[in-house]
């Protein structure tokens, strides 16, 4: 092997992402030096907060520079290791990109154990959407035992832990996702009390029905409509993670009816990036891994064959066609 | 003196509030048994919240009941005695409501010292809006010296003590108001830095050239877009403090545009009311009552004369023709 392929993000998207907007290229793996290490990635993670990254508008993060690897978050294996901390064979999880192979200086890498936990939960629920999930619900929502928590995007690698955990607090947990399958599998296999299809076209009513006691805890994902209904359902005292905004990642209008509730419900609403809160990650890896390893926490994903397939698995993840944690396997 | 005037609430309003939903009666001065006082009230205060409980729609309070005394802060003086806590001639601040003369039982009703204090403050910056303004700049806003803080509603009781607070903590402090002679006031009297004519019709771009940093915390008293105006305008870890939503009070619609900021800029937006917040009343109450008392806080009354004379000033208020704290004169 002496060449690789990685993906550039080609243009910027005007609306939604096309798969023009990416430039697949085939590049020689390149001689390490010391310090550096080599890594042949296994698996991408996908993940909604690309598409903020994309366009050039102020954000929270600088924007993706043109011509340049996509970023994104990897787990992968290391073939070659000039650098004290790191050896052959090593399974490394980081942000190396859309790329089969990294050149790495160690920065934000971390070696992680697959005994119990397969390589790519590091980059789902025992990784940054799991942290997500947790953080969120552990120091936003603090839902207590007996509490009505509602979750959007709920099938989704974030929303998935953000109720298992609040399930594992004693909490009345509801879903919102898109489609009858999804809804399904939060509530058979997930375990959440309800879920309310918003594609069946009775969100409010759906969620009322679902929610007889009001809403104390909202993970919101979505934002617009979606949010504005859960707003209309809130008790006193409601606590409301901000962690997506989904609806309006294309440059959408998403005007929010129902943010009067704010006052005169006193909720707090705080929207959050857990990257920012370094200081929470430890604990918060180390009890979602033994959840993992003990089949406390389960998880489901979508796997795309092939770096190629990255731009339009990327696509299918905006318009919610995948179902659980989006990845690409690269080899 | 064996006859009083109150006012009830007659119907409630469809929309805007009119003066035929209150109604003017006498009534006999009644006689007072053990443990009662009698109070002739001296000054009845008007708020923005009033317009809510005249409303049958769930909110935080019940209802205003129809063919009782319309609820308001007042102050007075005690008339006679049957309690021991109370002796006649003393000034009491408590919720008797709109009426010249009310029997007390000593609930909620406490003696202020009026020697350094204007017994009219009481309802004003060392009373109800004063706690108000206190509670959402300290606890929620939180914001330090060097930051810059807006306040919607900034001539108003609430927002002129917000404003002049975050004065005293070293903030740049931008006012929004209606009309060119309330910016002047909360320039000119009470030191805010700029003040913004939402009225002149150009928000947004006032705004931007105000808050050339950008915004670290909000007082929001209005909603709608007066706060989309500010939303886009906040910085990351920008604190929210949500007060008041008159735009909405009388059952218009007020969509929010820039709610994504939320996300964008990980906002802490927090609704709240104050009287749900005791524990933080003796401080406050002292700390403001200081300011007062040495002149490092300034405030403005409106003053109607005549119990009459309540329903039209309460529909001033509501629609801003008030200039700062709107009181009745009772006596």
């Amino acid at each position: 092997m002496t060449t690789y392929q990685r993906i550039v993000l080609a243009s910027r998207p005007t609306a939604e992402v096309q798969a023009d907007n990416f430039r697949l290229e085939t590049k020689d793996i390149p001689a390490i030096t010391d310090g550096q290490l080599l890594v042949r990635n296994q698996y991408l993670s996908l993940d909604p907060y690309m598409r903020g990254r994309m366009s050039a508008n102020k954000s929270y993060a600088a924007p993706q520079a043109l011509d340049e690897t996509m970023i994104g978050g990897t787990v992968g294996v290391v073939l070659e290791s000039k650098h004290p901390k790191f050896a052959v064979g090593d399974t490394v999880v980081g942000t190396l990109g859309w790329t089969e192979v990294a050149v790495s200086d160690g920065t934000m890498l971390r070696k992680v154990d697959t005994t119990h936990i397969p390589a790519s939960a590091y980059l789902g629920a025992v990784g940054m959407p799991g942290m997500t999930a947790w953080y969120g619900l552990n120091q936003i929502m603090a839902p207590k035992a007996g509490e009505t928590v509602v979750v959007s995007a709920a099938s989704g690698a974030v929303g998935s832990v953000v109720g298992q955990l609040a399930k594992l607090k004693g909490c009345r947990v509801v879903g919102i996702a898109g489609g009858a399958e999804k809804c399904r599998y939060v509530v058979e296999e997930l375990g959440f009390d309800a879920c309310v299809d918003y594609k069946a076209g009775n969100l409010e009513a759906d969620l009322a029905a679902a929610t007889p006691e009001g809403i104390d805890a909202i993970f919101e994902n979505v934002g617009g409509a979606i949010f504005d209904a859960a707003l209309a359902r809130t008790n006193a005292f409601g606590r409301v993670a901000v962690c997506g905004w989904i609806a309006g990642y294309n440059g959408e209008p998403t005007p929010l009816d129902n943010a009067r509730f704010i006052l005169t419900n006193r909720l707090t609403v705080r929207g959050f990036i857990v990257s920012e809160q370094p200081e929470f990650w430890p604990q918060g890896l180390a009890e979602l891994g033994t959840l993992v390893a003990t089949g406390k926490l389960k998880f489901r994903e979508s796997v795309a064959d092939g770096l190629a397939s990255a731009p339009e698995a990327f696509i299918g993840l905006l318009k919610g066609r995948n179902f659980g944690k989006q990845l690409v396997k690269l080899s």
